[in-house]
């Protein structure tokens, strides 16, 4: 039997709530780190809640997985090793992966049992998490960042918000660890919350962006899942700016084909709306 | 005393319901055409229900006003003549008096009860509504734009959704008559649903404005209120192209300063996602 009067509401209670009808519970599980649950919903497939919030919704996920990782991926000339943090359901490696210039892509996710939930419930984002470019080590991107003597050219922090386990992945030493092991070009990306609702996050995050990288920019997507639908990634380089460094040609020229990203996607992004303007232009730069 | 345990859901019930917590009930009252609810909200101010549906938020509001209002009037030359269908909030209205070359906006709204309410509960975007350049008119857009014989530059259909009342400004009928009131290079802009659920009416608003017009275009913006945050404006003109016609220098020149809209947004609302691209661009051209 399938309850279809269940629903499952992620709460911000200064906003509102956002009422999923769930058809199934696949997995419930508290780790180590926070309460993790897998669901099947009428209206957006299966979805991942990591302490009642929503991660993950098959119904819209490209969304997020294209433009974290296309958009640093075409700009950086010839990609080849990429450092992921997070990204448990396995949704940015995929994309990663379909760049052919990708040698080796390691994700550093902290909690195996977000893994293993994606792994067995949600293939949709997990299914290349074993390719043999992958390279998956469950253990705390903070520390992995402090000791890794390798050096990559794109770095995407794929984070949950600043709450919980995530919360050193907003700080100041974390990014002076990712400036310390990307290629002197690298670019860094990170999730960068909502433009409504997390003002001062995106000015925190590209404040600190700001102490190791002279180009420093925020881009907007929608998605239907992350509250608002408005969402944020920030972005940092010392080579290359997301826009002016963009050929889109090279989209056009790759092959690949996508759902929510294109050549017109990738510059409208950084086209910020006034109040966003307002309150981060001073922190944004492009030396 | 307030009530704020109580909760407006607004459901989507193959989608998800979004829920408002509500500190007062302003106004509640079926009209001729609809069920009208005002109420103060914890998160988004005061909210217009129209059957159940959120129709403005005092949060968000200027999203969906700059982006309907701004866009063509920033396109074509020195707009004098406009008329708003629908709108009875008062929003639009108020974006189209800024323009200090419009002489007379005519704003036709079929439901008495919706200005009335906005009038005594909703100021912040009702307060234009007795400008002297405004024109109100309490009837049937259908019935006006068949019966019209004035002229205008600039007609924005500014409507609920294709349900209710609204049904006949979804029509080809409707749009024939719009075409015949607007200058030979006028524009007309109509609110056009979300990208992510109402491909089929998208369609269905552009097909029929091809029909009329040769440059017929879809824009998008991300507000709060309506369900996914992503939702669109359908665009169309015989004369003038929305992005090549479109000078950046008319608005930082303006002195206007707007809270969503900028020179920058105008173009990026045209870049649509890869997956609306697909679905619509068949129906798009710029001849």
């Amino acid at each position: 039997m399938t309850n279809i009067d269940l629903c499952l509401e992620e709460k911000h209670p200064e906003h509102f709530g956002i009422r999923y009808a769930i058809t199934k519970t696949l997995f419930s599980q508290k780790s180590e780190f926070q309460q993790i649950d897998v669901v099947e919903t009428r209206g957006h497939g299966k979805m991942l809640f990591n302490d009642g919030l929503a991660m993950v919704s098959e119904r819209d996920e490209f969304v997020y997985h294209d433009m974290i990782a296309h958009v640093p991926l075409f700009v950086y000339p010839d990609p080849k090793q990429i450092l992921v943090i997070g990204g448990g359901d396995g949704g940015t490696l995929r994309e990663v992966l379909r760049h052919k210039s990708v040698e080796r892509c390691v994700m550093v996710e902290i909690d195996k049992v977000v893994i293993d939930a994606c792994r067995n419930f949600i293939p949709q984002t997990s299914f290349k998490l074993d390719s043999p470019r992958a390279e998956l080590r469950i253990e705390d991107g903070v520390k992995y960042v402090a000791d890794c003597k390798d050096k990559f050219d794109v770095v995407l922090i794929d984070s949950t918000d600043p709450i919980g386990p995530a919360t050193p992945l907003f700080g100041e030493e974390f990014y002076q660890n990712v400036h310390a092991l990307l290629n002197e070009d690298g670019i860094v990306v990170s999730q960068g919350e909502s433009p409504f609702f997390d003002k001062k996050w995106q000015e925190k995050l590209l404040t600190i962006k700001g102490k190791f990288f002279t180009k420093t920019h925020i881009y907007n997507f929608s998605n239907l899942t992350y509250p608002g639908g408005l969402w944020s990634f920030t972005y940092a380089s010392n080579k290359y700016s997301p826009t002016k460094d963009f050929d889109p040609s090279r989209v056009t020229d790759s092959g690949l084909r996508f759902e929510y990203y294109n050549e017109g996607i990738h510059l409208a992004a950084f086209a910020l709306p006034q109040f966003q303007r307002d309150n981060l232009d001073a922190l944004l730069g492009d030396q």
